[in-house]
């Protein structure tokens, strides 16, 4: 029975009685409780007492049943699974929205449909999973890879950050790149360096529950980044994310602040020593800016695009014990700078002092970022602080070690001027360095 | 004028027109706002614009004065900080608590009192410093290092292991143990591991601020510990610090689920998957519980200590484009255990397979951990996690890569059966690993 694609045992008994299918609009009612929504297939190999519902949310949602359900056909639907409706032509007025698609989760969301794993992402895929970016945006979608996000490496950000440049330069209103959350944030940190100026927003999107679940938020946050490329009143690099654990509320984090602080629930993203910039309504599609702090759409009628850079960058994490070694051998092997992951506001045991010195006379930069992702370092409260700045270690203020990372790769990228890479590692260039706040009691001052 | 140590200017101004003097009882008044405390002394070299009260919480605070300032001479104080107290008299009744100090910002409180820059710790500055623990415990202070935790390793856990267990052995109602709050997470999951069936408390405590400045929080969080290592009805390792930003509610977390997650907030130790164990109520002296998730105070008669760390076991933090090298140069080096702080649910890029796999064979025991830092690692989602397990990656739960690490030094300091070690490595042994919830929409589950 195809209209019922994925469903088995109970489940399958109760649609079936009901008479419903794939598509029909139905109230789900157990226990005095009820919810209405499109009925969805599902994947096959998954369990028997879920049926999947599609809210007016858009939102998908995976509802568990017991011998007392029953059905109820509201509507009968246009079984938009069946086959993949053509898609829709431009609508006129709306903006042009590309999204590419680099691989992932939410890549992998058409799934949804097909039944199949297929991890491109077409057009009519997207229409036909998400019919509401229809009346957001017309939509262009573009592969550009099905790669999980941990084989990323600078060419893909290099890569990407062409193909976007050339997206923008073409006149899109704004671009959404789709791709898996595990290195979302060094990603959006690398675009944000390497795309300056743009007159238009750059949507980063992921998701983190696969769209052959019922809990996915594959089609919420997509539909927000759409949105948001579409008519966001900023330029710039973003990420846009589930904000809490309902799908009611996306955030839009700086694409320099984001970070991953969940394994997997969909709120995971966080924006770090700061606010996160807008809250978008889902229902309503409305953007709310929280704060003035942005550069505005057009602002600019130039985007720059330097996407060069340079991977002899480490990261090391400093912990209790750690073998000076490895700074030694990064510098043996020739790489041009090191990020120091220090403990609390900013430190490495005294016993490190000696590589890190080896390290700088070889001209490498070093600077310094902390392991508490919160907070601002400060290597002028402690001696060790002090004696590490006198080694010629840079305090980063604060900056989250992966973006400090990433920025430096990139500043390497741009120049070999040891002076120049230490002025530009020290100065904010893309929000990466939040203003020092006024004197409060909880920003390592006195009240 | 020896009375006002440390004033200066407009503050000395303004106090010597009160005829107050350190130790009297006094209001502060401006702008129609007033506070009564008692009058402390400063360090020399600060600014002349706090006057530094000692407030019925205990919390010493700065308070901010200006030409419309007035002070109200109260009461006459004891003067307390021109001549250290004895150390009074032990008190019937009281429970006996064991404070060890090692350094950092909290052992350096006592400078307050007498100007200088002291780390030391002894009873008579304990009491000077902090009256209000006499009311606690008897306390029996000892100095066991003046070290910044950044330099610890695992010979200072191994001797603090000992020292710690000494005390209890000799009849202790509990142990406090003041560091520096960098590496404490590290520290006091080392002991966890160290010190099993504790029938006392374990308590570690810090301070984020200097007892040089207004807003120390080295005094409340002192009290807290206390408080807890006398009277709390768990035994085992906990930390004791600031809840949040006020000083009326101190958190109690697991030794083995702490972290500092911010570089100079007070608040900045949080629970990491999981919740705090208790609040400690500072104006009521009261502890409450969060949970019944303990193990009772004396319940165990003996206190079981295995203080042996392996110190050949490395973390290494997973990011876009990690040189896989660094893993084999840790093979080369004969390094026992890696334990990689990888992306997302625990995955690193498909570049780094062979050297794991050649740790894997050189008898490695190779632990995945998250980032992420929240959630748990779940290696069977993704054809990563799968490949890695078949590697012989072990995925550990949601254990902080930190305490992944600590723990792992601790395992090869016991065994060298590498099953065993891996048995070991993915049991809960000291709270280090939640029990895995019910299905949660949250918790990477349908719901």
């Amino acid at each position: 029975m195809q209209e019922l694609t994925g469903y088995k045992g109970q489940a399958l008994n109760l649609i079936k009685a009901a008479g419903a299918s794939i598509g029909d609009s139905l109230r789900l009612t157990r226990d005095g409780e009820s919810v209405e929504g499109l009925l969805m297939p599902r994947v096959a190999g998954e369990d028997d007492t879920h049926i999947v519902l599609k809210l007016a949310t858009g939102y998908n949602v995976g509802v568990k049943i017991s011998e007392k359900s029953r059905i109820q056909v509201l509507g009968t639907g246009a079984k938009p699974a069946l086959s993949r409706p053509p898609t829709p032509a431009a609508t006129k007025g709306l903006p042009l929205v590309t999204i590419f698609s680099t691989g992932g989760t939410i890549a992998s969301r058409v799934d949804y449909r097909t039944g199949a794993v297929e991890s491109a992402l077409s057009a009519e895929d997207l229409y036909s999973f998400v019919p509401e970016l229809a009346s957001e945006a017309n939509v262009r979608a573009k592969v550009l890879y099905s790669l999980f996000s941990e084989n990323f490496t600078t060419k893909h950000w290099k890569e990407i950050a062409e193909a976007v440049s050339e997206e923008i330069r073409s006149g899109v209103s704004g671009v959404v790149i789709a791709q898996g959350t595990d290195t979302l944030g060094y990603c959006a940190a690398a675009l944000s360096f390497a795309l300056q100026s743009s007159p238009v927003p750059i949507v980063f999107v992921a998701a983190q529950r696969s769209s052959d679940r019922p809990s996915s938020d594959a089609a919420t946050n997509l539909i927000g980044a759409v949105g948001v490329a579409a008519k966001a009143p900023f330029g710039g690099v973003v990420a846009v994310m589930h904000g809490w654990l309902s799908d009611d509320i996306l955030l839009v984090h700086k694409g320099t602040k984001v970070r991953k602080c969940h394994t997997s629930r969909r709120d995971a993203f966080k924006s770090i020593n700061t606010a996160p910039m807008a809250r978008f309504h889902v229902e309503a599609r409305k953007l709310e800016m929280l704060g003035n702090d942005f550069p505005l759409r057009g602002s600019s009628s130039q985007l720059v695009c330097k996407p060069n850079f340079d991977d002899r960058v480490a990261l090391v994490k400093f912990y209790p014990g750690l073998d000076p070694g490895i700074i030694d051998w990064y510098v043996t092997k020739g790489f041009r700078g090191l990020i120091l992951e220090g403990t609390g506001l900013g430190h490495v045991s005294a016993r490190c002092y000696p590589s890190v010195e080896r390290a700088v006379h070889s001209g490498m930069f070093v600077g310094m970022t902390s392991q508490c992702l919160w907070g601002r370092t400060n290597m002028n409260v402690y001696s060790t602080g002090i004696d590490l700045q006198k080694i010629g270690v840079h305090p980063l203020e604060d900056m989250l070690p992966e973006t400090a990372f990433v920025k430096l790769m990139w500043v390497l990228g741009q120049t070999s001027d040891s002076e120049k890479v230490a002025q530009m590692m020290r100065s904010d260039l893309a929000g990466e360095i939040s203003p020092r706040r006024l004197e409060t009691s909880e920003d390592g001052k006195d009240h």
